[in-house]
């Protein structure tokens, strides 16, 4: 299926002029797990994401829970590892499940390392080159990315949650903290709360952001909360057998950065769970449950 | 975690005289998915197993329904891909997930096939050489890995069901029809019913069990049923957008066998479903109620 979209002509918004190509479908639980691929005019680049339609929106749109993946994942691996489908069936939600970089021959990479270039594109607006010409992943994923499902696809525009995992639940919390209003609930699944303190965060943000550290902190959920990000509950699980928990998320410094402003965070330390899919699996239902009460309340 | 199994002496039945080794353990839905690697004397070689325990049985022994995957699969695909253990866990039962061949440097293949060889036992006593040394998956899967799991596991013992996909589906059928009163119940997602009519089946039981067609139908489910089975209800999911369907799988032949004898059946034609995991994560909640009202009856 190849679809044009229709060129709107907004007073100041960007311009969505993409087509977007359905490469796969496969029924589950009643609805659609569909992928396509589109032109991204913000990454330069063609780009793949998932979509999970439930039964529901065959006869009328849904609302949608954005899941950003983390490190070395492409969509594939939340729609085969998580068990997400199900409760979104149940729920009446879209699933929609974009990739965790550009990707393509042309786009930069740094092919020894797993957490920087492609797969690792950590959710920012690289500024710095070779990266910048393709890595615009928060643009991408806050504004490209839903006016073109929403223009496409049976989903409510304008009504959407995010959520994610590590990589990607530091991605679903910069969104959420950044952008007022646009989410209706925020969660993340062991996320990497405060990157300008750990390596990941380190590594990627010299090479995305510069040397300059005031500007990696518009991406630090931490930093966002203590520089007075507006108000929304974040809800996040942890595993506290999780192994990259001691050097890499940084939960507590969050926790503290929000008790510092009366900031609402529920920040579940889940006993014996690790970093996994299979720990996901096991709340990714409450999840869905909770963004499905806010989307639809 | 080294376990020693103590030595029985038993009359007639083989003797278990193996050693367990957990070399992964994660904690999902509150039970523990773990990995244990054996000694097999019917395999002749080391073999791989996954186990998901539910939270129930911290408790208390537990019934067990055994998993037989698909060709190219090992033990991770379905403790990956379906969805099960969330199920597992609701209704108290463990699984375990065998691999779907020997495994090892000593171990015959054929690496140019995915359809013969490591990842393509077809759940068979292999009689002819190469493959007879280590392919003995049939006995691997209703003798010694039972008499393990039962002697080591907080399993209740002898109270066992069985289902499996595509190959593992045959895998299923098999020994259910020909282990009388050994499971409880018997159920099967897009099982090839008639392997000694299909491609994958004839150049596999070719090569494993020689050129004597005899000798093929004592490990086909509709064969079985033919010559006269003991009745078990059999249960099967089978989509009908399934790529493998028209030449692979003959599951109206298996319906017509049974339709002669009378035999239980229930092939449940699924609209629009293909043969991934997709679809077994759609209805293994359905598969594992059914086996769980046997095991717990």
């Amino acid at each position: 299926m190849k679809v044009k979209v229709f060129v709107q002509w907004l007073p100041f918004e960007s311009v969505v002029m993409s087509s977007l190509t359905k490469i796969e479908t496969i029924k589950e639980f009643g609805g659609y797990l569909n992928r396509y691929q589109h032109q991204s005019d913000i990454c330069q680049c063609q780009m793949t994401f998932s979509v999970y339609l439930p039964p529901q929106a065959q006869r009328e749109k849904v609302p949608v829970v954005y899941w950003l993946s983390g490190l070395t994942c492409t969509d594939d691996n939340v729609r085969t590892k998580a068990g997400a489908q199900r409760y979104a069936a149940e729920l009446g939600i879209a699933l929609v499940m974009p990739d965790t970089s550009p990707r393509g021959e042309n786009v930069s990479d740094e092919p020894e390392r797993y957490d920087l270039g492609k797969g690792a594109g950590f959710y920012v607006n690289a500024t710095v080159e070779p990266w910048a010409q393709h890595y615009q992943m928060y643009d991408y994923v806050t504004r490209e990315l839903p006016e073109l499902v929403e223009a496409e696809l049976p989903i409510v525009p304008g009504v959407k949650s995010i959520t994610g995992h590590s990589m990607g639940g530091h991605g679903a919390l910069i969104c959420g903290l950044r952008e007022s209003g646009a989410y209706r609930s925020v969660s993340a699944f062991s996320p990497i709360c405060h990157p300008t303190i750990c390596g990941w965060g380190e590594g990627c943000f010299g090479a995305y952001l510069g040397n300059d550290q005031k500007d990696w902190k518009q991406y630090d959920a931490t930093e966002l909360v203590k520089n007075g990000a507006e108000p929304i509950p974040l809800l996040i699980d942890q595993g506290t057998a999780d192994e990259f928990l001691a050097d890499q998320l940084h939960p507590k410094a969050l926790l503290d950065a929000c008790s510092e402003r009366d900031f609402p965070i529920e920040l579940r330390m889940q006993d014996g769970y690790d970093h996994s899919y299979h720990f996901i699996s096991t709340f990714i239902g409450e999840h869905l449950a909770y963004h499905a009460k806010a989307l639809k309340g």
